[in-house]
């Protein structure tokens, strides 16, 4: 018997580095399982992408995640393989009452790091 | 059917930057829901503090990822978003036979970078 | 009742630092369980030790993640809990049709940072 539901988003990035907000694709997700209290998996199957949840990016204060792996970077000739293998291509979240339990500032972020490109993001949501 | 739970731990940091053992915490949570063998996910809801599991840090030989976040932050201004959105406002962690799965200096720390501040970490436990 | 399956895998380093594919190992748990549509997290219970999905490392522009965590590291006379812990302990991943759901090129790497040493890995699979 299955417990949880597998789903897929599809995106398509524009630029070289980009960061696209997932938050109300994963939201529609757990809206149209019905899922009340339960748990999200997100997995980016590709090398060169990645997820990471963090306060969103369209401030005078933002997090600089992407400046930090600019300095931190050993390789500029493939940065994009070592930036994705350090923001990491997975992340999980908490639903209560139907809602992703989220700070209002909180934010499910798709790093791109070697677009445009197609990109697939898998979801993963049980209650 | 619901067949995950989702409850709440509140706490009052004192500190800009402070850690925080959520071990007994959780492990708590997992004793009082009959929990033998299962999954727990761990979500911070705040853009300015983060949850990660390591070596205990009241040692000599601690883990310096304080350290390691200072040297790193390119924001003097703002380090407390850029710095959580590295460390991530997640966590996961397994039960078996009733006990978190974990090395004996093992701890689950939440990471304030932006105290004094009242906090909740949301936690998922599913058999 | 149980709706998830905790197992364990043993594995030994033979370095200082060194990674090892586990891909195959959880790969055959799931397919072991019969797991069809469901979700894995992956748990290194070793305060010197680590888990983490990337890019193959055996090709000429593989991720740098050892090298990065090298430049950045504040701690050189116990780099090993340090590092642990900034790559984390812990992974998840999705699994669809009986498979997990990863890039061709990605894969799930044990980073050991203190070896040579006895290891475990503890892996809860759910559908």
């Amino acid at each position: 018997m299955a417990m949880g539901f597998v789903r897929e988003i599809a995106i398509a990035t524009t630029e070289r580095e980009q960061l696209i907000d997932l938050t109300p694709h994963i939201q529609a997700i757990v809206t149209e399982l019905g899922i009340k209290d339960g748990f999200v998996c997100v997995y980016v199957p590709h090398t060169s992408a990645a997820v990471s949840i963090h306060r969103e990016v369209d401030v005078a204060d933002r997090p600089r995640l992407d400046e930090m792996l600019d300095r931190i970077n050993p390789d500029p000739a493939t940065p994009h393989y070592t930036k994705a293998a350090l923001v990491a291509p997975t992340e999980v979240l908490i639903v209560k009452d139907g809602k992703l339990v989220m700070d209002d500032d909180q934010r499910v972020y798709f790093y791109e790091f070697d677009g445009p490109k197609q990109r697939r993001i898998i979801v993963y949501v049980t209650d």
